[in-house]
């Protein structure tokens, strides 16, 4: 009468889920819209940086050669022939004990060697003509950024599959790229199920809720740079939703769905999957919350079956689906990043199963140390408002301490794992 | 000739431009766009949670009175009267010795006070009646999650000024904010300056680089949650830059110059400030990169002149401009949050100035850790794209060794400090 589905470790589970992601395609955007998306190429330098020599000050281009006898006691002079604003360039030769004006960032010219800086010249006029006197001897080279000193022609400055930072436009700008190429976002079919939810602007009744899921989902869905598309709530009609979720397949990448995979009388996801006749790639997972997770797999597209409660529909979005996703982009660190904490109260409760537990993580004097979030049942909601991390305790039959070193995994941090299942 | 400025403290430049920053308004939208978006009210819980008694499994409610007698050698019987699905509610009275099938997540009946989980119970049927035994005894409160267990009707479960996160989706969802009360972005507008830049899509010529500041910066704009508007590149004519610039002050909330504010000729915001009748806060602060960012106010409106070196550029906005943002936006905690981490690496080069270093930050054992991203000269601009701190070393006449606990400001972590300046 019940099932008995068996269990499979976490890491096994993510292993299935992870042979069936594949990458996306890529598209031309305009650089004003590439912040946030996903390099479908490497970001490679197409000239040097500096693209010349140049002066990183206000001050005067000189050669340094004619500066040998300068010194607190002996003033040098030289003549001013000329002025270079940034983005102009020399347009005169430079004789010995000549001098040129230059603003920060301009090219030298080509007979110059050293810049003094603006505060180190005297600056004086007779006869009409522009003199500067200094004070102390210039080396070849001193105070001049060259050519390529920051980045060569050629270099891969950023690898193909990085999200685009401020930095990274900078990057993109400075090398032309007018037109960016990114990975194309997939598209994801979000359905709700459960006779008990509400829609978000109904009033409450009794014996149900409103629809959370779905909302928080989709905002998963968009904060690791996918598109949501929430397709509804699936009502209780094993025929008319069998025919949604065939129909939705046609249209999207993947599709979540949230509730129904217990195996309870009133889930039929399970049922749907095998009229479909998907491939059911695990029905149970070790792990709590979210042991029913349930991901199957039809021609190459992924069917995430997530638990309908909130924090176990979480922990199964960020396990299962953040990393198909991330493939999608080109990232090769596709996997939430783990990092070691040190537990910052006592966790009482043992449990037989991985445990993910929604928490803080605080950096305090230089130690990364994580507490739990909130209260912690499956079916909490408040605690993954404030939760910016998962406590991944293993299963075992005791709880653990306070002080000892727990592994987490980062929740609001782009930068990801390349694999963190052991 | 050359304008001696009197550099004044970060801490006290912050200051300065803090004290002109002021909170924005609030508008009402649609719940599926608020992801990301600044709370602009607390967030309340409207009802208990759960908003009822309910059964976290499937299984069979009972009263636990009944199951007193039960144990390994003694089977108790119970009659199944009744189903209820998530969603309904009992119909029947439940008498002694009944027993009603529950799923997941259903209100239990008023009288029953125990959830016997679905694999603990013998199922049987006789005369068309079904039953159940079972072999333990329960008692009072065994597997209910009791209405209000989770949070109290009224409870304020996120502070206005915070970002929408997908688990405040989630309890935006269950509470029923169909429509989200949030902080309207401020409009910031972008100018760059500098007779050097090309546009993205011009060819390099002799001399000139492309305009890269802008890019960034209106990335900078977005990953704040402010609109950045470019109103692009100011020519080398003081007359049409003041007129721009005067009106560009109408149309937006706070605006931002890049390059033009050092002391060369070609260095022109001074005069459009003065002109404008503008009140300037500051034009040059004891730090590098970024000494001659320059800060004036308006009839109560921010303009901040950035440095036209994308590093200094970059920094600018970071340690000025984004808490001006943030504190639009209602956060409380609106500056870079500060940690301490340990330095990596040895950083040789004393300063007179507080130095902000683009660095990476690590989690490595559970300590924190930060090195330079890059090559660090204040034009370089590599550096930025793998920077996810700066590095706040304090001036003096020595460099910094390898080992010991610096100060970190975090660039891709939402959440701020309320004030890191000593």
């Amino acid at each position: 009468m019940v099932e008995i589905r068996k269990p499979i470790s976490v890491g096994e589970a993510v292993h299935r889920v992870i042979n069936f992601a594949k990458q996306g395609e890529s598209e031309l955007v305009p650089i004003y819209n590439a912040y946030h998306r996903y390099l479908a190429e490497d970001l490679v330098a197409t000239h040097h940086v500096p693209p010349f020599d140049r002066s990183p000050y206000d001050g005067f281009a000189i050669r340094a050669e004619d500066s040998t006898l300068a010194n607190i006691d002996n003033s040098v002079e030289f003549e001013v022939i000329e002025e270079i604003g940034a983005g102009a360039v020399a347009g005169k030769v430079v004789l010995p004990f000549q001098a040129v004006r230059i603003m920060t960032g301009a090219q030298m010219p080509k007979e110059c060697n050293a810049v003094v800086m603006l505060e180190l010249a005297k600056e004086t006029e007779r006869d009409g003509k522009k003199y500067i006197s200094i004070k102390r001897a210039y080396k070849p080279g001193d105070n001049i950024s060259f050519e390529g000193e920051d980045t060569q022609k050629g270099t891969v400055l950023v690898e193909k599959g990085t999200k685009i930072n401020p930095g990274i436009q900078a990057l993109l700008a400075t090398f032309g790229y007018a037109e960016v190429k990114v990975a194309k976002k997939p598209k994801i079919g979000v359905f709700a199920t459960g006779t008990e939810l509400l829609d978000v602007a109904d009033t409450l009744e009794p014996g149900k809720i409103r629809n959370s899921n779905s909302y928080m989902v989709c905002a998963q869905i968009e904060r690791r740079g996918a598109d949501a598309s929430y397709l509804g709530m699936l009502p209780d009609d094993f025929e008319y939703c069998y025919d949604k979720v065939a129909n939705a397949l046609q249209e999207v990448d993947m599709l979540i769905t949230t509730g129904g995979v217990s195996v309870g009388d009133y889930d039929y996801l399970p049922d749907i999957y095998e009229r479909l006749g998907a491939n059911v790639l695990f029905n149970k997972v070790a792990m709590r919350p979210g042991s029913v997770t349930t991901v199957a797999e039809l021609n190459g597209k992924l069917l995430f079956g997530l638990s309908g409660n909130p924090s176990a529909c979480y922990v199964g979005f960020e396990l299962f689906t953040r990393p198909v996703i991330q493939t999608y982009l080109f990232n090769t660190k596709p996997h939430l990043q783990k990092v070691q904490a040190m537990l910052n109260a006592n966790y009482p409760k043992p449990n037989p199963f991985t445990r993910f537990v929604r928490s803080r993580l605080d950096f305090t004097n230089g130690q990364l140390s994580v507490a739990p979030s909130g209260f912690d049942k499956s079916n909490a909601v408040s605690s993954l408002a404030t939760a910016n991390a998962l406590m991944m305790l293993p299963g075992g039959t005791r709880g653990f301490e306070k002080g000892r070193q727990v592994d987490v995994l980062l929740l609001e941090v782009d930068e990801g794992s390349e694999w963190p299942w052991g």
